[in-house]
């Protein structure tokens, strides 16, 4: 008999309620006594447990009553209403089969365990209450942003991985080679043959798949990408990984509000879907992990997001520029204490802050007509400052080639970019959001590393 | 005002008939004669354009007559119905305003390109009829996977791209490292001394994510990863590129009977998800790329694919030996000239082939009560040969220990793949779709290079 999944009986209660069932799953906990005993059953399709009953009628009492956790079981019985008990329902078994005897020694016990040691048995550690809650919110998350960008018609891009050019020029990258390390090839002037190595050229890992997606918004209006990327920062942070993954749309004949319009359609999404779709995962959270969560949660999703500029933001910010460990001053970058004090304390809510200073933002955005400020928009969030970073794109062809040299850059390395100009151009904009801060954001998780299956930082790349 | 999508027009064409109506996009052609003109023209958001007619009353009526292909422009006028027509509508302009110039250089003129061609302007491509046809399946086709995989409960798993374990030991690798290349780190005894290195040891980038996959499977009961992977194999063919994306899915409770139905299942799926909802582009690859493609894929979506062991391939394949180029014989790999001739000759259908001979499999595979094969199966569509790889795995520890130590290979690099099989294991299965692959199949492109937005291949990774 094929298994039921302990999702369905907890959704769909009444069709399964006094009927035979067979589960099939893992045993969380196991108390027993001399003629009968209790055992809470996860099946992973479900956060919950199912209480499943036995006793001694059961041929092999004996051996079930020892069964160490975590061992599998397949279970045939009948479902019970319990109206007087904490769990809705509970299996008064007639058979239960051994799957899987797992060992005494197996590490995740009922007590609970910090973090860190979850840490090092990531291959483990989904099967405890946060984890398997964190991986499936991450999953929900990500289907949540797949379906709002299609729903809308956008084209879903893979831009590359591994890319040989340097022009996205947004820190350090890691290095992607076949070349032979105790052994490589060099010119005739000592450097590194690197026409020789497998791509016949340089290349890294990605950092951004911003600019091959404008290419692909040039032709299909609205795409949007969403894959991996890498950071080769040597930052030991509770926020920063090797490797992450990034959302980044691009739209034209859209601008700097076009953008930040579709940057509160998405978050709102997203945030809505997961509380739908995860409301026992997202209890847990609030209970256990960060008291308030689905308070602040509800409260993004219901308030219409403020909007100031950047000069602005540095007026209200001076004025209390002694609460600051860093002073604010115009023409510097925020820090996150102060955009945790706008989003926070001054507006009580998310607030896009535009037209940053053109020194400090990068080489693509467009600039003002104040040649003072680029058309920049980052959303602050209470709780965890800056959670997305957007721009309207320079589409004037000569600004964008004055800024290039000006900065330093070789146009030669954009020849396909500035084409994007040449061609046709149009207004566009784009932003990129932080996979992994989206879902630290909506579960209170406090470290990167928690949110990440595998997580990749310095020194480490387990698994 | 805001621009009208041509997708909305040509799908509720009741709506905005005879209404004004504003739209932007990309001029595709232009004809103009003394007094008025015909201008096709694409917003990205659909396959097909939509006709402009303008005439002398337009105030700028001379510059829109010069325009070149590829401007992007915005026009105002009144959606009217031709019945007469080719097209079934039109917009009578009011208004037209430019955008973007294009430059009269612009490389992708009303004439046919070559693929080849085309992929030189990689960043351009998919705005010709063949690639918007392509790069639009590839992003329904993959949420099609997301929505097929999500509906029934699976957990999206990012496995990680960057790996330091040996143990997939899937064919060439790429090396990922930040060790100044001119001046390597050595060890005592001349080796690279990776401890310096960002991880602090060796790593590379993913073949496949299917291990870690696997500790989710035993956590969550039903996973699927979707995400690139790498191989640093020195093929320069039509079927290889160096990064590609692979679905693959894992299934606990569940044999290779299992594992089989939900590829069926999936495959189906995703193709009658293509064909609904981009019928446009299926007819453009059905006229232009491959005819009878369609066809083709109806078979596929109407069949109960077909069942058979190697054993029985290898008995109806050895009677036909003359017909190939490589003889068939027990123990062998079967050949793509072998699949093709199973699944297009003799059974006109998709075919499971299944129990292969252990030495010509992995590691990870279940060994069979026969001792001598193992619990794989392959599919084999027809037009192309295998596109699915999949097998149940081995969930003894016992008989994985013996297999991993028998074909060389180190216990200690699998600690934590044997824990799953020691903390409560599960009959458990799996399988991997290369994505292109399956896009390929799809849209009858012939060459994974024009199926992958910015190809990477030996010696080419350009954008």
């Amino acid at each position: 008999m094929k298994s039921l999944l302990i999702k369905e009986m907890y959704r769909n209660t009444e069709k399964f309620i006094n009927q035979s069932v067979t589960i099939s799953g893992w045993i969380r906990t196991l108390r027993n006594s001399k003629a009968f005993g209790f055992i809470e059953v996860n099946d992973g399709s479900f956060f919950k447990n199912i209480q499943v009953v036995f006793d001694d009628t059961l041929q092999n009492f004996n051996e079930i009553s020892k069964l160490p956790i975590s061992s599998s079981i397949i279970v045939e019985g009948k479902l019970e209403a319990t109206p007087n008990a904490k769990q809705p329902f509970e299996i008064k078994a007639t058979k239960i089969e051994v799957e899987g005897l797992s060992s005494t020694e197996y590490p995740l016990q009922k007590k609970r365990h910090s973090f860190e040691y979850l840490r090092t048995i990531a291959h483990l550690r989904p099967r405890s209450n946060a984890f398997s809650a964190v991986f499936r919110v991450r999953s929900l998350a990500a289907y949540a942003i797949h379906k709002f960008f299609q729903d809308r018609g956008f084209v879903y891009v893979h831009t590359p991985i591994i890319t040989g050019s340097d022009a996205e020029g947004a820190g350090d990258m890691f290095r992607v080679t076949t070349l032979d390390l105790l052994n490589t090839p060099k010119t005739d002037d000592g450097e590194i043959d690197f026409s020789k190595d497998f791509f016949g050229k340089e290349t890294n890992l990605t950092v951004s798949g911003q600019l091959e997606g404008e290419a692909y918004a040039l032709a299909f209006r609205n795409i949007y990408t969403f894959g991996p990327t890498f950071r080769a920062e040597n930052s030991n942070t509770t926020r920063h990984a090797a490797e992450f993954w990034m959302i980044e749309p691009e739209i034209a004949f859209a601008d700097l509000k076009d953008d930040m319009e579709l940057a509160e359609d998405m978050l709102k999404y997203i945030i809505r879907y997961v509380m739908e779709n995860a409301p026992e995962e997202m209890e847990f959270f609030n209970s256990f992990v960060d008291k308030g969560l689905i308070e602040r949660l509800e409260n993004i999703v219901n308030s219409d997001f403020e909007t100031i500029t950047y000069t602005e933001a540095v007026d209200i910010l001076e004025k209390v520029n002694d609460k600051f460990d860093y002073p604010v001053e115009w023409g510097l970058d925020l820090q996150t204490e102060h955009e945790r004090y706008l989003t926070e304390e001054v507006f009580k809510k998310p607030v896009f802050v535009t037209d940053y200073p053109k020194d400090i933002k990068a080489f693509y955005m467009r600039i003002n007509d104040d040649n003072k400020t680029v058309a920049a928009m980052d959303l602050l969030v209470p709780g965890i400052g800056e959670i997305i970073g957007g721009s309207q794109r320079e589409e004037r062809l000569d600004v964008l080639e004055a800024r290039i040299k000006e900065m330093g850059m070789n146009l030669e390395d954009y020849w396909w970019y500035l084409d994007l100009r040449k061609y046709g151009g149009t207004k566009h904009a784009g932003f990129g959001l932080g996979f992994e801060r989206a879902i630290m954001y909506m579960t209170g998780m406090s470290n990167i590393r928690d949110v990440i299956p595998f997580p990749r930082t310095v020194k480490s790349a387990e698994f």
